[in-house]
C-alpha cells in the first residue's frame, strides 16, 4: 500500500462510516480497518470525500473583449485547494471553425498546465452540417457533452437547437443548455441604455427571471420533441424550476444545475456602492431572495441535480471596468471554482439544509455520473482513482482574496467565514494540497476521455 | 478476516465495481484487493449486493377475518430467499388498545421466529388523547414510523390525520398513508353489490384511480398543513404520483413507495378465467396499463423512492375464496416478499429501464435510509452489517410456487421466468440461503431499534 | 302600455344601448324609442338594468342558537332596495326530515312576507336513501339546486355527497356546495380555544385557505366521478379558485361564486378594537389582501361565474355576542343582500375593474341561468318580467346603518361611501322603490318554480 | 317603420325571446310585439340572429406564389349567403413597407366590392422603428389590432414581438398571434422532403402540435411580460388550449380562436386517395381527435372566445396543385367563411354540445367586442346595425360545392348535409341573402373604424 488514509469518516453520495483509506498506484485499493501501508497519515475527526467535479468552468475564455483571468494553471490550482479534482472546462467552437479545432485549441491551452484531471464540453456555436456529422468523432474523443445558448450573440436558432438534440440522441451525448432568451436580453438591454441606465444594478433589469422561464420551457420542449436528454446548466430561479421539473415528472430525462451565487448572493448586491456591483455581473443574474430558498430546498429533496461554479473571472481593475459606462460591456462571470465545496458546506451542511451525503452527490458524484466519469471519480470505492479531500469540519476559512488562490482582484464572499474546509488534497494518489497550499507540480492533470451519456 | 467474498463485483446505490470483501464479527471489515480470510468465497462474475430491506410486510396478520398466511418464520425464510435480509412489519393497534401493546404483540409474534433482522411500524387506528402523546414513548423505542389508513375500517378521520402529523413532526417520526378514499370505496363496493356484481374484477371498479387520487391529494395537503414528512406506500397511479410530486417540487417532503406488482400486472388479470381473479385482489388494485409505463420511469428518473412489497399473503383455497359470492370478503393481498428482487431486477435491470445502482437504491438503501436503519443496513460500506447478497445475475428462475417458499398456494407470477437470482445471501456474516434453500436458524434475526426520521 | 322607462340606457349582461322600454302586464313588452304609454317616466341618463338576482340567502334561518336577524319581509325589502328582485333562499333539511318538509316550512315563513319574488335550494344535510329517492320530486317542484355542507355539523361525508352527485347529474340538478374541510375547522378550534385563543381574530386561523382550497380540490373531484355539475358557493381564496379552474379547463362543469365581502374585506379586519371584529366572523373568513386582487380579476376574465351575497345577518348586540368569549360560539354570518350591487359597482365599474355588461351578468344573468329562471328573470328582452332598476350612476349613498334597511345593528361598511345607487326598482312591471324608500306590498312577491339544471 | 320582422325567436349571446323587430334607417329602433311597419315579414318559427362577424379572412390575399382565390366581392357574397355580415380581413404589411400602405392597398381592393361592412387587422411583418411608430395612427384610423407571425417567411423574432405588444398595450391594441414556431417547422419540413416525403400527409408532421403549443406558451410569456392583451387565432390543439388558459386563470388576458376545421376534421383527412389530401393543407394542421373533443368542451363551457374561419381559399386544380411534388408548395389554407355559421349549428346547436346563445356570442358578440365593433355589430338591440340573420332551424343544405358561393373548385365538407340554415340575410336593414342567392349589391359595405381594445 502506497498510502493510506487512517481513520477518517469516509463519506460518498450515500455512505458515511470510519474506516481507513488504502491507496496504491494511484487509485483506492482497500478501504477497510487496520490497514498498514508505506507512509500512513492519521485523518481521524475529518471527513475523507472524493475529490469533486466541477462541471462548469471557463479557464483562459475569450470572451466579451477580454479573456477570463484564470489560466488553466491558476484556475486548476485553485479548484484543488478548494477540494475540486477534476473540472470540466467548456471548449468553445470557433465561427466557421469545428468542433475538433475547438478541442484541439483546448487542450493546447490545458493540457501543459493543469494540475487535476480535466475534461471538456464543447460549445456549439455556428451549426453547420458538417458540424453536426462531427459531433459523433468528437464524442468518440471522449468529450461527449455539447452546449448551446439561446442567449449571446452565440446563441442557436430553434431549429438549430433542435438538430443538435437529434444528433444528441443518436450518438449518447448529454446537450447542456444555457436558457435565457437572447433576443429579449438584447432588446431590454438596449431599451435601458437608451433610457440612460448604464450601471450595474440594470443588469439583471435587463434578464428578469421570466427571459430565463421562457427559455429553459422552449428548451425542455425541444428536448421533448427530440427525446434527447438535457443538462440545464445555472438555473436561478423558480420559473426555470418549475418547468425543468413538470417534464422530470412527466418521464423527460432534465437535469438541473446551480451555482452557489445562486443559492448565496441575491438581486441586492447590484445594489453596492460605487461600481461594486460590477463584481455580480454575471448571466443569468443574481435574483430575488425568494428563489434562493426554493434552490436550497430543492437542493435537500433531489430537485437539483449538480451543483457546479460556472467560474469565469474578471478582474474589477482592468476587465470588469470595461463595462464602468455600459454594463452591457461588464465581462460577465464570477470566480467560483475554489470556493464551491466550503461555502455548499458551511451553508448546507452546517446549517441542516442538506446531508453531507447529499453534498457528495452534487459536487462530486453526479457531476461525474452525468458526464461519464463514473466511478473513476466522484465517489470513494476500490478502483476508483484515488481523488481524495481530507475535510476538517472544524477549519475556519475568511473567503478573501489573500486567502484564495483564484487569479482575480476581489471575492464575492470577501466577508464571509467559513467552518469546514480542506486540509488536504490528492489527486491519483499524490498530495497535490497541504494547508491551504498547492504543493502538486503544473502539468500533472491529464485529459479525461468521458464515456457517452447513459440514463443509468 | 472470518470471511472474505472474492473478486465479486459490489454494487450500492451509487457505486459499482470490482473487490474483495472481508467480513469480520458479522460485518463488513473491509474492502480491497487481494484480501484473505478464513473461508473465502469465489464471487467472480457475480454481483454484491447490501441485502435488501422490505420496508412494507404483513406477517401473521389478522386480516379480513384470516390471518395473513406467512407468519414471521415463513416469511422471513421467503424474504432472505429473494435477497431481503431485513423488513419491516406493521404492528397494528388494537382498538381501544396502545401503541405499546401492537409493538409488544408483535415482538411476541416475531422474535422467536423471525431469520432475518427486523423492525417495525406501528398503525395508528385508534386516536386518542392518549395514544397521540404515547407516540413519542413508542419512537423512543426505536420505532419511528406510523401508519395512517384512509380506507378499510381501520382509516381515520382527516383532523385525527392532522394530529398525528403534527405529533410527528414534533418527534421525528415519518407517517405512511394508505392513501384511498374508503367512503367512496365502502360506497363503491356496496353499490356494486348491490346491482349483483361479486366477482373479483369488480374489486378494482370499486375503487378507482380517482379513489387514490384524490386521497393522495388530500394526504399531501395535511402534511403540507402540519409541516411533516409523508410516506405515501404503495402508489399504483398516475394521479396519486402527480399530487406527490407537484408537493415535492414545491419543496415539501414526501416520499414514494409503490410494488411489483404495479409495476408489472395490470388490471386485465382480473379478467383471468374461473376465480383467478382473486389472486390480485389487493388495495390499491392493479391498474390500468399506462400507470405502469409511467411508474417505470419514474423509478428510473428518481421520481419515486423505494419499492416494497405490501406482501399479505392469501391462499387461494380456504382464505380468498372467502369471497367467492362477494368480491369484498376476498382478503386483500399478495405475496411478493421473496419475488421483489428477482422480478425488479428482471425487468428493470434486464430490460434496460434502471441501472443497477438505481435497483439497489430503490430495493436497500432508500427504505434503510428514509427508516433509520443506515448505513448499518442497505449499503456495502465498512462497518455496516454483513447483510449481503450474492447475486447471480445469469441464474434463472421460474417463479412458480414450487420454486418459491412463500406460505401460499399460488404465484401470481406463475409463468414468469426471471433472469438474475440470489446465488447466496448473508445476514450479520452468516450464510443463510444457498441455492435457492434456507440454511440459517430460526429465530436468528433480531429486532431493529430505528432512529427517528432525519431529511438528511 | 302600462308604462314606459324613457331615454335610459339599457344594461344586460352582453349589451348597452339607449331605449325606451315598455310594460305591458308586468312584463317587457317592447323596446325601441319614441314609445308611448299610460304612464312615462323619465330615465335619460339612467342606466336600466335587469332586477338583480341573488342565489345565496339565509333569511330567518335558526343557526347556531339563533335565528338570522333579516325575516323574509325585512330581508326581501332590503334586497328590493339594493336593486335585487329576486332572491333563491337556502331551505334546510332538519335532521331525520325530509326535503319536502324543508321546503315547506320554507314556503310557510316566505310566502306571506315576501316583496320580491324568490326561489329556493334545498341544503341536504341528512343523506338517507329515501331522501335521495326523493331529489326527483322537489326538482319537478321548481327546486332544483341542492347544497351540501362540507364543514358546520350538518356536512356529509365524501360517499354521502358523491351520492348526491350522482343522484343530481340523472335528475338535472345543480349541486352547491360548501367548501371547507370541518374535520380540520373542527380540531383546529378546539385547539385555539384550548390554548386561551377565544377572540375574534382567531376565528380565521381555525379555518385558513388551505383548508377550502382541501374542500374544493375535493369536491370538483366528486363531482368528476359522478360526471356532474358543480357550484361552488362563496369561494375566497386563491388556491381554491385554481382547483375549480384547473378542472373546468379540463372540460369539467365547475361553477364559481364570491361575495362582495371577499372582494372588498381582508383578515385585518378581524383586529378591529375591542368586540369588533365579530362583525366580519362568517365562513369562510375573510382572507389575505392578495387573494382579493386575485378575485376581481376573475371577475374580469370570466373565471368567476356569479356573486352573490351569503346574507345571513345577526346583531352585534343580542347576537353576535353570544361568542364574546369564545370565537366558535359567534353566529356566522354578515349582512349583504342590499349592499351587493352598489359595491360592486362602485369597486368594479367605476375603479374600470369590470364593464357595465359584466357588472349586469354576475349579480344578475348568470345566477338566473345556473339556477334555471332564465329568461324569465336576469335580463331585459321582449317577454322577461319587467324587473327593472333604474340605476343613477352619479346618486351618492353613505353604506350606514340608518341609510340600509336590512334588519342588523351594523354595517360592514359604515365607512364607505359609494356612488352609483338604484333610483328606482320596479318588480313585474311594480314600482317597489323609490327613492331607497320600499313602496311595495308586504307578500306581493312569488315563488319560482325553476327548471332543471342545464348547461347551455 | 321601414320593415318588421314579425315573430321570430330572436336569439342574441344571451337572451332567446318571441318578438317583433322593427327597422328604420338601417338600425334596429324596436323589438316588441305588434309592430307595424311598410314591408312586414312573418319570421315566426325562425331565429333571428345578430349577423356573424368573422374575425380572420384573408381575401385576395397573395401567398406562396399565388392569390387566394376569392376576392372581396366572390367572398364577402359568400359570406353573406352564410350568415356572416362582418368580415375583417388582414391586410399584409410588404417588406420594407408602412403599415399605412397595407391599409390604403387592401381599402383599394376592398372598397369597391364588398357586399357586406368590413374591418381591416395589419399584419406587422417587418418591424422597424418607424413601424412601430406608425401603429398609433393606424389605430386612429380604425385599424386597432394587428397580427404577429411566428411561423412562415413572415415570422418575428421574439424582440419584435415584444416590441410590438409593448407599443400595443399602450395604445389600446390587440395582438393577434399566429402560434406555430417555424424555425422548426421549416427544419422539419426539409427534413421530410430530404427523405423523399413529399405527399400532402407529410405536411402535419413537418408542424406537429407540440410546435404550436411552444410558440403559444411564448407568446403568452411574451404577452404577460409586456402587459399586454394577447389574441391567439386559429387555436387547434389541447396543449396550446392549457398554455391559453394557464395564463388567463392567473388574471392574464388571452383571448382564443378557434375555427370550424379544427372542430370538425382531423388528421386522417390528409390519407385521402389521390392528391385529395392537399384540401386540408392549411397551417396549423388539421390534428388528432382527442384535440377535437377538447376544443368542443372549451366551447362549452366558455375556454375558447370566438369562432372564425381563417378562410384562404385556394382551388385544387391550377394552385393546390402547385405543390404535387412537395407539399410546402401546396398554397396553405382553406375556404370556410360561407359554412361556419351552418356548421357550427348543425354540429354544435343540434347536437346539444353548446346552446343557441352560446353558438351566437361565439360567431357574432365576442368578435364584435374583442374588435371594437360592438354594439353596432354582434347584436341584437336598439339602435345597433340591422345587420340579422333569418334562420331557418330546419332548412337543409349540402355542402357542396354547387350549393357554395365561394370561388373555389371543392368543398372540405362535400358529404355533409346540414340541418339549419340561412333563410334571409339582412345588411343594415337591407335584405341582400334570399334563399341562398344574393340579391344585395356590389360595393354596398362599408370600411368599419374600429374602437381600440378594452378589456371591458
Amino acid at each position: 500500500m502506497d498510502m493510506v488514509l487512517k481513520g477518517g469518516t469516509v463519506a460518498t453520495a450515500r455512505d458515511i462510516y470510519t474506516a481507513d483509506v488504502g491507496i496504491q498506484g494511484g487509485s483506492i485499493a482497500v478501504i477497510g480497518r487496520d490497514l498498514r501501508g508505506d507512509r500512513v497519515l492519521d485523518v481521524s475527526g475529518k471527513y475523507i470525500f472524493p475529490g469533486a467535479v466541477d462541471p462548469h468552468t471557463h479557464l483562459e475564455l475569450e470572451f466579451m473583449d477580454t479573456v477570463s483571468s484564470d489560466d488553466f494553471y491558476t484556475g486548476t490550482v485553485a479548484a484543488a485547494c478548494g477540494g475540486t479534482t477534476t473540472i470540466i472546462d467548456y471548449a468553445e467552437q470557433m465561427p466557421g471553425g469545428t468542433l475538433g479545432q475547438a478541442v484541439e485549441v483546448w487542450r493546447a491551452k490545458a493540457d501543459s498546465k493543469v494540475v487535476v484531471d480535466y475534461g471538456l464540453h464543447v460549445s456549439i456555436t455556428d451549426v453547420r452540417r458538417e458540424v453536426l456529422a462531427e459531433m459523433e468523432d468528437v464524442v468518440r474523443q471522449g468529450v461527449s457533452s455539447f452546449k448551446c445558448y439561446l442567449a449571446y450573440p452565440e446563441r442557436l436558432r430553434d431549429d438549430e437547437l433542435l438538430q443538435v438534440f437529434l444528433r444528441a440522441r443518436d450518438i449518447g451525448a448529454l446537450v447542456n443548455v444555457h436558457c435565457e432568451n437572447g433576443w429579449l436580453v438584447d432588446f431590454m438591454a438596449r431599451k435601458l441604455l437608451g433610457e440612460g441606465k448604464t450601471a450595474p444594478r440594470w443588469h439583471p433589469r435587463s434578464r428578469p427571471a421570466s427571459f430565463e422561464e421562457e427559455a429553459t420551457q422552449r428548451a425542455v420542449t425541444l428536448a421533448s420533441i427530440a427525446q434527447a436528454p438535457l443538462y440545464v446548466v445555472h438555473l436561478s430561479c423558480e420559473g426555470a424550476l418549475g418547468a425543468a421539473r413538470r417534464a422530470r415528472d412527466a418521464g423527460q430525462p432534465v437535469f438541473v444545475e446551480t451555482c452557489p451565487q445562486y443559492l448565496l448572493l441575491d438581486i441586492d448586491r447590484y445594489d453596492d456602492p460605487g461600481f461594486n456591483g460590477a463584481k455580480y455581473v454575471l448571466s443569468p443574474p443574481l435574483r430575488e431572495r425568494k428563489n434562493l430558498d426554493l434552490l436550497w430546498k430543492a437542493l435537500a429533496l433531489g430537485n437539483v441535480d449538480t451543483v457546479g461554479t460556472d467560474h469565469c473571472p474578471f478582474k474589477l481593475v482592468g476587465q470588469k471596468d470595461l463595462g464602468r459606462d455600459d454594463f452591457t460591456k461588464i465581462p460577465n462571470g464570477i470566480p467560483g471554482v475554489e470556493t464551491r465545496l466550503p461555502l455548499l458546506y458551511h451553508e448546507g451542511v452546517n446549517q441542516g439544509r442538506i446531508s453531507v451525503n447529499r453534498f457528495v452527490e452534487l459536487v462530486a458524484t453526479n457531476p461525474a455520473r452525468l458526464f461519464g466519469l463514473y466511478p473513476q471519480k466522484g465517489t470513494i470505492a476500490v478502483g476508483s482513482d484515488a481523488d481524495l479531500v481530507v475535510w476538517d469540519p472544524e477549519k475556519e476559512m475568511h473567503l478573501t482574496v489573500e486567502n484564495l488562490h483564484m487569479n482575480v482582484d476581489y471575492s464575492p464572499y470577501e466577508q464571509v467565514t467559513v467552518r469546514g474546509y480542506p486540509e488536504m488534497v490528492l489527486a491519483r494518489g499524490k498530495v497535490i494540497v497541504e494547508d491551504n497550499r498547492f504543493v502538486g507540480e503544473q502539468g500533472s492533470g491529464r485529459f479525461l476521455e468521458r464515456r457517452p451519456f447513459s440514463l443509468s
